[in-house]
């Protein structure tokens, strides 16, 4: 193969590195915007060649495009769906922001592929046009948004399935939790006793609402922009190109994909996504309590509170066994971070719309599908790597609870306010257990305090 | 009566303005927290109130308050939730973390009322007590996150009536400005035409997906904490005290709050209120496109794109007429912007729990209400100042229309890419119309251009 | 005086409360932008006053204004920047984006209360022209920044002192604790010793790092818009007003005030308050860190870490004594997350200018100033009310620090790295002292590692 | 080379891939955190190679290191840093909070290296010791926020030079629009007239505000945390150590580096990166002004404001000549929305340090470093492929000019408001230049009109 060809746009010749299957119109972006490293995602990649394969099997189906056509396209658009050409997508995320370049990328790959399949060539030789055969009935304008739900609503499945299995690890350490009584904590104050199965139940019962939060974001995610071509009108569309095109491809990825009820909210606003983003902020929210909570009830292991025991996955001291730092906490913590400052980015985005089109899109996939996986890789990590493992220090626990002086109050209906007041003083002043003050003050009996002051009578209401 | 009076606590004797119903906690907090000027919002205060009330009757119907008590802090604490001491309550925002300090307020100035009306005084005279009585079967732990969400559940109400009737006024223009074709835009570039009517049944839709949002977030938020007293467990309260308490206050307000499945995440977290933030905050970022779009319509009188006449409210200059400053675009794009730094703030908030409480939580609500009433109040300010009144100066629509060189594509069927694209070039060189590079280029007779160049063709499908 | 009164503006007649000294501007923005509660900052009000001062004297000065009026002006302007007629401004931060409804309302009332001084009145019978007289020389667009500017500046005053006396205090707490030895933290984990006079220290150096931020940042904020009138060019303004109303600004006010270099850049950018805010912000970083801190050592009494002994304020709890809620911290952190959420707001409003004008001045100087409020009063509360009444809880940190293993790495380079690491694993497994795991193990006497084990030898480079 | 070999550390053996040249440490992270795909900037990757290459020349030079391996280590450590093994670098961002793993990294390989340059092996075989050779004298607390400070100063030069052409090539536009007398707009509303020169010099004095606020940031960056070693304490470490380091690292890299004055708040507190990072979100709130301003007046062709002509680098629309999307627009403000992102994720994370340590360190350098290459590119970008190939509609911008009703200011003086209004009202209500209604209403000639409404006299004071 030669080491460059020409490629041809509107806008004149240019050569192309021979091995590229790409052409005019991706090959002025590769040039234009050297920014960063970062490229376009490639989940929103294989989400286009998803929709060009529906679009093609719909055009060959309505007459509009040759049957032989339409069947090669749609088989290469599968095979670039499937990651079988990722190296053929350079394009920066900062672009054009319609997404347009990487959107003909796409276009230009088929193209390319479809015209090799066929026996034609690249340049001058390619028999297939990425504009008026693979890109037939579309414009970026309803693609790319649609290529950006398409795209999230399939990185919410694992994400999904994270978080499922990360609520069920709390949950079962909830249950095997649930006889262990500790000191409860407000105002990271010792307070009245709770079983540490309540404290993980809490953290399970977090997940959900955030889950919730989530599954109520998606059936707007399922609505798609394609069919509204360049301003939402559906010019140069068949009428009924777009809604056959969504029913391929709810068919062929199991979810309920459809054409949105206003193709000029699904170009020009983006509240879909943002609502949906917010889900995962919830989600962050949600993590970062119960990561810090694990991380204090690991802290130690002398001089913290060492309630709990993380399993070590590596050294924390090359020395000093029992020195565990919480490490899946602090990359699930910086996740979370990382996903609120990907809110923001998101949500700013969104509101800068003009008229008929956002040109934000490329920065909004980016950070959608990035929070996507790191939030589901992240709570992965922290299942498998700390949850799952965590023991308690029932002994520490215990010794902790019988410290407190809040057990106090369980006095107060036998020996009055003012009596238990004066043992819990004496206790703290001497720096004693509740029971030697109760003792040493009077006015209860050793039995009597060992019967009165159970934890267990101080879980529920009574 | 005397200017001052002593009250007491477990922390001893504290000076107190004789006119002041309020008692030592108040007392203490306004003395130590000087700071800012903002005092824990009405709303909340009210919502507090509304709990006291439906506690004392449920702790009367139980047996375990005096059944004249009971009914006299019933009685008070309607007048309070009603607004009639609204001067009580001079608490900062800023003040302990799990808003103890305002709830011991409302407890402190219902026992005075109630003390007051049953033959009492204050200080060492009075005859109901705020804790043992106004706050039976109750901590500032489950009441205080119980008031947040009723108080944002009642704030609700109108934001939701704004959103719609604002929705409506958009769907009314869309429906007057369905027949106004006009240039559409993309990348702020002219495009293919739409209708004015399409653009504003898009804003319109913009605004149902948020809705959607929001509806989604409520169900969350109409789950209480009340039970769950210090720590989640319900310790000192009665086993039907909380189930009571919410079945009375979803009578009386009119809305379905519920005791909350998991009392421990309804203390430590505040993920229903995030969640509903989130909504707002998605309501912003449809508010600030559709603003945005109304605004540069509205722009000129004659160096803008001139689209939209907007009311003139107030002189944008005294000497130009035409000069109409879009002045509610300008205070409901702010609002957009302050919803979005609140909507951080709520969500950094959440994350910050420790354990058995999160002890950011008068932020939470002054934020969260804030947003509501901010939303609310400008998106009528907007609809009733704004959006009703706008005109479209449809001969500058027109105009712009017929300049435009996009309508060049309707041209391509007849006569070619080849030619049209000559044509629309002659245009742009000598900055003539369409139809005048077209009669001069050649192939296309005056008629047959007013025949084909129709722009009530492009504006669906075909 | 009659109960209402006509004022008229060039919008026609308009009916104003006859205890009104604002005119037909104002009360138009007062009934067009019912939103929300919050009204124009006084600050803001004071310093836009203190500008018409100077702007009256000036414009005698330059023989532009009747002498006779300059100096009534000049002397109502100072009344009101002194605070006195407060009650005049009762316009919402929600109006137009140029603060030019504030702006005029300070006109007028200036106006009105010339009039009087002069011998005229209100309505038809005002002697003083808002505009051509009080505003004479200036416009909305180069004086509301001007007072932006000249309000941050003063409130940066207190909050500089109030960050200075933290940090003193602090310092002051770093000497008292220089000989305090105790456990150092990483990962929140056990880690080598410090002195908590090092910990201290430590937080009064962030704030040093704060502080400079801050002061780095107003040298922009000196310079004033001022001059630039409408649109930047300085139309209809005396080629010396802007000049000389600087220089008596800064004469009076003890500021280095000037005219900016670039008054476009002055009304269309707020790059010198985003940078002042985002001080703010680092300000409020290094704040959370330092609380966070204490509230941590502060934990217990009995099941937290228990370091330090924070100042009891109010009650923790009715019965426990000990139970000390970190309220201050928990005011603290609260007001630095609300930071945050300003400094959102703040960039994003100053982000969205177009051509010659910011519209989003009001909702900037709102939360700029709201921001150097709350963080002055915060820290002031925290330091008197927290920081300065801190105790060191001496024997609890000794035994934290005795129970430790980190110290095995002071035997090493005395009995080898693999003698060590056993002597701290049998302390780990056995859960004793590492002083009782050395005997236990042998091959260091009681007295050897009496000598060798010194935490004092641990706190700085050998 | 076998396949695979096995490492060793504290926790015991682990198998690594025969090729990789890290160790035991590295190869745990590789395993425990597999979330995003993400890894460690190498910016910051080079910056820790250059700390070790200091580090053993100094330990070299004060005789705690073999003079042969400190000169071997230096060797390889330079070959690192200069990126010759950047595939050795595989950990991912999200892992250890104190970036300890990415640092052993680092040790690791360069131990190996020094190891195979000494004739020695890998594994068992490995002469040089990364922990007590290559870490001498350090730890990943002090080391990894050099190394943060480093990479942060380095890749600051670069986008400071960016900075400079951008402001540079907007002056010269401003110099060369000089002439160039438009409509000035306010509320995006016509206003008095501006030259197009005073808009460009604007936009350059807003750039040179936001350089100022990252040059005061930049002093705080230059003190290096080095010398702490783990808790800040310099245990372990020379005392001439630190300083003689960071000396090392000034003389090679060409900046002032020096040890922080307090290594305490270095290590656990990352104000100056927050501040920084501020400066450069202060860049992209001014950045982001200046591209929507050029946005606007690019937009058209027909149905825009149409004032510039911004180049054309790729097809807008394959038939229309003149639409040319703004895409260096939308490249730059998609980047600066990301850029305000980052900064809320780098000042959460510094607020949330504990103690003696911040283990949020990786987020803090992967997002800052992020900001700093993309708005370095995004500016050469937009500078080089937009800002440099404007040219103005001169006709366009004369026409718009012309057709403004605000130029009747002009006449006041000389017909007085009261006619001027009413030509004004005039030209408003029958569409009509100002110039025809003047002359319709009367009271001013042709020739005084033209003498008298003279833009060229309203661009500065009079």
């Amino acid at each position: 193969m030669s080491a460059t060809r020409i490629e041809t746009d509107s806008f004149g010749r240019i050569e192309v590195s021979g091995n590229a299957l790409w052409a005019a119109q991706t090959e002025r972006s590769r040039r234009f915007f050297a920014i960063g490293e970062q490229t376009m995602p490639l989940a929103l990649i294989h989400a286009l060649a998803e929709i060009k394969r529906a679009a093609a099997e719909t055009n060959g189906e309505l007459g509009l495009l040759d049957p032989v056509k339409a069947e090669v396209i749609a088989a290469v658009a599968a095979r670039v769906a499937a990651g079988e050409f990722d190296a053929q997508f350079p394009l920066s995320v900062w672009q054009t922001g319609s997404g347009t370049q990487s959107h003909m990328n796409v276009n230009e790959v088929i193209a390319s592929l479809a015209s090799q399949a066929l026996g034609g060539g690249l340049g001058s030789q390619r028999s297939v046009h990425p504009n008026d055969e693979v890109n037939l009935g579309q414009s970026s304008n309803d693609i790319f948004p649609t290529a950006m739900h398409v795209a999230a609503v399939l990185a919410s499945t694992p994400l999904l399935a994270a978080l499922a299995d990360l609520r069920a690890a709390l949950q079962a350490k909830a249950q095997a939790f649930a006889g262990t009584i500790k000191m409860g904590r407000t105002h990271l104050q010792d307070a009245t006793p709770v079983t540490l199965g309540q404290e993980f139940g809490g953290y399970a019962a977090q997940l959900s609402i955030a889950e919730q939060s989530l599954r109520h974001a998606l059936p707007a995610v399922h609505s798609l922009a394609i069919g509204g071509t360049a301003v939402g009108t559906g010019l140069n569309t068949h009428p009924e190109f777009a809604a056959r095109a969504a029913h391929k491809l709810a068919q062929r990825l199991g979810h309920p994909f459809k054409v949105a009820d206003n193709l000029f909210a699904a170009m020009a606003g983006h509240e879909p996504l943002v609502a949906l983003h917010g889900g995962l902020k919830t989600l962050a929210v949600a993590l970062t309590k119960i990561a810090n909570d694990i991380r204090l009830m690991g802290s130690g292991p002398r001089a913290g509170l060492g309630e709990l025991r993380l399993p070590a996955n590596e050294p924390g001291s090359s020395i000093m066994p029992g020195k565990v730092n919480p490490t899946q906490v602090e990359a699930l913590t910086m996740v979370c971070i990382q996903v609120m400052g990907h809110d923001l980015a998101v949500s700013l985005a969104a509101s800068q719309g003009q008229f008929e089109l956002n040109v934000y899109k490329p920065l909004i996939a980016a950070n959608l599908l990035d929070s996507l996986r790191l939030l589901g890789d992240a709570m992965n990590s922290f299942r498998e790597h700390c949850v799952e493992g965590i023991e308690v220090d029932a002994a520490r626990v215990q010794a902790l609870l019988e410290s407190s002086l809040m057990l106090v109050t369980a006095l107060t209906p036998h020996i009055g306010y003012d009596r238990a007041a004066l043992i819990a003083k004496h206790a703290h002043a001497n720096g004693s257990s509740l029971r030697e003050a109760a003792l040493s003050v009077g006015g209860v009996s050793a039995d009597e305090f060992d019967r009165w002051v159970d934890a267990r009578l101080m879980l529920r209401p009574q």
